[in-house]
């Protein structure tokens, strides 16, 4: 229990490398800002397959093969897969590592898994019992429709604060091993599950904007840190009305993050029409971390982030029978030695 | 990477300590061979709730207080609950989390969640991560049956292989120090996600029978133990006709579990007429093992089992699209020093 900075943050003691990290996305992503960042645009949203649940886990598995190439990883060298996304039963996830042949550890934590993958990769190596691992997560817009709300060819219009699922996947592989300017994972504190009591579950935003603000406190109180700190302080999907929340929360408490706060569900469609509070999903910001965030500090742009993917963790069972939103957020610091 | 025995098992290195496990079941276990082991018996499948969703809750807030007292640590020291369940965004555990007020880590491996959540703690533990961790599992006969076959109230007849759900959640308190007798975690096999093209979901433990192979075969390798070495190898759910499986298939690589093999599935329900080919579940491998398994050694009457949880990792919607079924086995050692 050497590695505890407080009752929910660790520090890894041996240094945790990003390697490699791929993200894949539809055209609709491509239109916003951060098109040119995505390694695949698939050319539509079944990408050769016959079922968009088809295309998820096609997505997903291309995601980890590009990333453990960019690593310079032999598949057969990675110790676990560490994933999940938002289908029942994470399929995608687990179709995957059949077809990838990986020694798999199934998660589930809504969209914030991409930070609890890295969380719990970042453990397994820094604690010696893994030299590569791969992190990864998907979403689809139209299977997560189907599957949450109502199938698409209903053409049931949706709410103001409504987000739209990100089609898309991102992979991160972690070593144990690496050079001395790439980016590492160097601490996390992990979420608890906070409900304010929001029911909407087309406000998911308003809903897992309260976690967000307990872990991030939660982080700067144990590891001493101040938001400014950070080059950027990045959640997941909040969308543009739950980053809103956010910002006002952490006021409340004298914690100003404005300035270098960016939320990946309010800023990957940023500017598109039709698109009502932003993007969402385990996608979202799994391929905003992968193709935009690691890339800059791989390039030497930035080199201080904290990632902090948030997850809803409700169910359609748990809202038609009446209950709140339970949501999640674990919180990632990645960081960079300079030249 | 340091306490690797081999490409998919690890040995740790500084002792994984069980203090406490709790179960609780309904009366339907109760009436089984192991019915005096449980810690709590139902009075019946609501338990003074609302709904069968809310009761497997409890049931899983409940395992995990009675764990925690046994083990005499305080719900505020356990620094992760790491656990999940089989319903559709594993609501059953992360409500229990917000109820607990514990740092959450989902997981989902279907079935074989107990031994992944086992494997996954005690990696934290031994990794210097945490000191105190829970890790539960829960399932329920009649929130299963609603959601992944068909409504209790159509009264749809079972195939011969099937399995019934087990009503039951099982927890286990895992700590980095102990007593010399104490069972310990010693070493895991993490398994791959194994698929034999088997797609009948009414014959799942033929299904799962080549993963609990393929892992169980891993680990005798790589740790250069044979099934003698073991007082019990375990399997959670394969059932009475999965479990033969099983059998067959280590003999066809001249390996001979018979004499100490058990299957939870297989036992938890022996004698009982009307059910078919035995036990099912998350909650099935976790009570037998906190309940039964756990106890046996803390009393001194066996010392060295290898508890191997088997998921069937399908969906409802992979086996409407034609998909078989992949499943995936992740093996446990728990050893206990003699007195």
């Amino acid at each position: 229990m050497d590695k505890r900075l407080g009752e929910r943050t660790v520090r890894f003691k041996n240094g945790v490398y990003i390697k490699g990290c791929a993200s894949i996305v539809e055209k609709t992503e491509e239109k916003g800002p951060f098109g040119e960042y995505f390694d695949v645009v698939m050319s539509d949203d079944l990408w050769e397959e016959e079922s968009w649940e088809k295309t998820e886990r096609k997505m997903f598995r291309t995601a980890v093969d590009i990333a453990s190439a960019k690593a310079g990883v032999e598949l057969k060298d990675i110790r676990y897969l560490l994933g999940g996304d938002l289908l029942n039963q994470i399929i995608s996830a687990s179709f995957s590592a059949r077809d990838l042949s990986l020694p798999f550890i199934g998660l589930y934590g809504a969209c914030s898994t991409m930070s609890e993958s890295l969380m719990i990769g970042g453990m397994l190596i820094d604690g010696g019992f893994a030299d590569w691992v791969a992190c990864a997560t998907s979403s689809h817009f139209a299977t997560a429709e189907r599957q949450y709300r109502f199938p698409l060819e209903l053409g049931t219009p949706k709410t103001p604060t409504s987000q739209r699922t990100v089609t898309g996947a991102g992979a991160c592989i972690l070593a144990e091993s690496g050079e001395r300017n790439d980016p590492k994972v160097t601490m996390c504190t992990a979420g608890k599950v906070i409900d304010f009591g929001v029911k909407d579950a087309n406000n998911m935003g308003a809903a897992m904007a309260p976690a967000a603000a307990e872990t991030l406190i939660t982080h700067f109180e144990e590891t001493d840190r101040k938001p400014e700190d950070y080059d950027m302080i990045i959640t997941g999907d909040l969308g543009t009305f739950g980053s809103e929340v956010l910002k006002d929360l952490m006021k409340d408490r004298n914690i100003r993050i404005d300035d270098n706060y960016r939320d990946c569900g309010a800023d990957i469609y940023r500017g598109l029409k039709d698109i009502k509070c932003g993007g969402s999903g385990c996608g979202c910001g799994a391929v905003m971390l992968s193709a935009y965030y690691i890339r800059k500090m791989m390039e030497g742009e930035i080199s201080r982030i904290l990632f902090t993917a948030t997850g809803a963790l409700l169910s359609p069972t748990s809202s038609q029978q009446g209950e709140s939103i339970p949501s999640i957020a674990h919180a990632v610091a990645i960081e960079r030695e300079g030249e």
